[in-house]
């Protein structure tokens, strides 16, 4: 039996063929087209499937299930993409829609959720019962594995922990409140605090970087400066780290997971990232003498996970 | 059947016998002497369920259980009190001890985790599969039933909410770390920041509400003041309600429980705290239209929440 993921994106619609290793065995992808009416978009998320099928040979009977990650809300239950900012879907039945060409049960879950399922079935999260996977993009998503189950709350919307503010008054988020996780953490937040400090800071090594031109700056360029031993650049990144680190320690105090795994691209820094960051955490987590303490790492599915997770939804239900 | 609960404080040890519907049928106390040696204390605690025990006329065999609550770490599986800072417990085999004497299983939880399973159970989170509740005393304790069980993480450990940082490098926590929750909203930081108001407003009806004497001031003084339109009360509570909105929208991104319950000795303000901290929370939560939304309500079971919760420490693990 084969498990079928589409990650539903802004720009792509990606959709892989995936054995029960989570390895995907076949891919394709088509352009998103996201001003497109709802209906044409999920008419080539369809086609995509029956064709991925077609010419890896298999029928209806071969296929456990559909699944589609996306960002955004889901009426799990019905099949219904309730609301997706990237495609202004709103009240999207899927599943009826996916039903009409082939009859297999069919699973939707929210982006960061699916990555949250990917690491935990086949990835960095792998033989760990309780997991917690934060993925850095433009915003900061969470998902949440508690004993082998995603937990989402009792309305689905749960694990939002990139809206947890750890700055009253702070920075503005995109969620409308000051302050949040978010809005220090995510790409976008690095990126910013890396313009400010170039604009202050007219002699480092950022400017070189980005070519003279700040809107060339992008979540890795602080990093970058401090590889170069720049003063803005390492104090930017000291920062970044200290704010992430207090997040972290937050997750664990509420969760205590055996393992938090760190996606999108910030975690690509591996070392650089968890070496710092793991110290500055010290001290800061609740826990006792000989009792397990959670794991620190850097994700593993890279750009699989949001097919293999959307693949694997029902193996966390 | 009915079910033993014992609430191990730093003052008193409280026993009581609880029927299946959460009422307390007998109950007694002793003093703590918290300064005796462990063996004192435990035997004590046994001495005291054997007496209730008779007193109610009830065998062994009547008993399905015995609950202990006390703040601090657990070893569950094996009974044993791993720390205690209250009591200066350390590696106390409590099981061990209770079994010379009575042959039931034995349970022990974290005090605020008791507090969580008594609402959740018998009090205000009653009929809901998925409840926070936040006890505010000297510190904040935290207390998560998810799909009707208590969730402390793999370690055991999970749940420290009130060990969450709002405002990073704000307030010192007694914890090591520095602007956590529980320095804003325990009820000895209101009491700090209520001294810190009156010191700096002679004119505040604060002064005549603790007779002159800033060391009168309690939990309840700035609500007192509030009440009585004292405008630097008023700006106390406006200030604390503030901050607790936004950490309890943190919780709600993070949990989407069912309910949030409020306990503690603030939780008696009832409606004065409630309806403000409901109109602050007010668009800082996730959710969509026509999912459900969290109730956020104050403890119900009152100074038995100890008692009740330790007893019925089975019932949700």
């Amino acid at each position: 039996m084969y498990y079928i993921g589409i990650d539903l994106g802004g720009t792509n619609i990606a959709a892989g063929i995936v054995d029960d290793e989570g390895k995907i065995v076949k891919k394709a992808s088509v352009k998103t087209g996201r001003t497109r009416k709802p209906d044409e978009i999920v008419e080539d998320m369809c086609r995509l499937v029956l064709d991925l099928m077609k010419d890896f040979g298999l029928t209806e009977k071969d296929i456990y299930s559909i699944g589609i990650g996306s960002p955004g809300s889901h009426d799990r239950e019905n099949g219904i993409i309730l609301y997706n900012n990237n495609l202004n879907f709103k009240n999207v039945n899927i599943k009826e829609a996916f039903q009409k060409y082939i009859n297999v049960p069919i699973y939707l879950e929210n982006d960061a959720n699916c990555a949250a399922i990917a690491e935990s079935v086949a990835g960095a999260a792998k033989g760990y019962e309780h997991s917690v996977t934060i993925t850095i993009g433009t915003g900061i998503g969470g998902g949440v594995v508690i004993n082998n189950k995603l937990f989402t709350g009792t309305n689905g919307q749960g694990g939002e922990l990139g809206h947890t503010v750890i700055i009253i008054g702070g920075e503005d988020c995109t969620c409308g409140r000051k302050g949040c996780w978010e809005a220090y953490s995510a790409a976008t937040a690095l990126i910013r605090d890396t313009r400010r400090a170039a604009e202050k800071n007219p002699d480092s090594k950022i400017h070189e970087l980005c070519g003279g031109n700040l809107d060339n700056i992008d979540a890795k360029t602080a990093f970058d400066a401090a590889r170069l031993g720049d003063k803005t650049g390492i104090e930017i990144i000291d920062n970044y780290i200290s704010i992430f680190a207090e997040a972290l320690a937050n997750m664990i105090n509420i969760f205590q997971p055996d393992v938090i795994v760190i996606g999108g691209g910030v975690s690509k820094e591996g070392d650089n990232l968890l070496i710092p960051l793991r110290e500055k955490m010290r001290g800061k987590t609740y826990g006792n003498e000989g009792l397990p303490t959670t794991h620190i790492v850097v994700a593993q599915m890279g750009n699989d996970a949001g097919i293999v997770g959307a693949a694997f939804i029902p193996k966390l239900n």
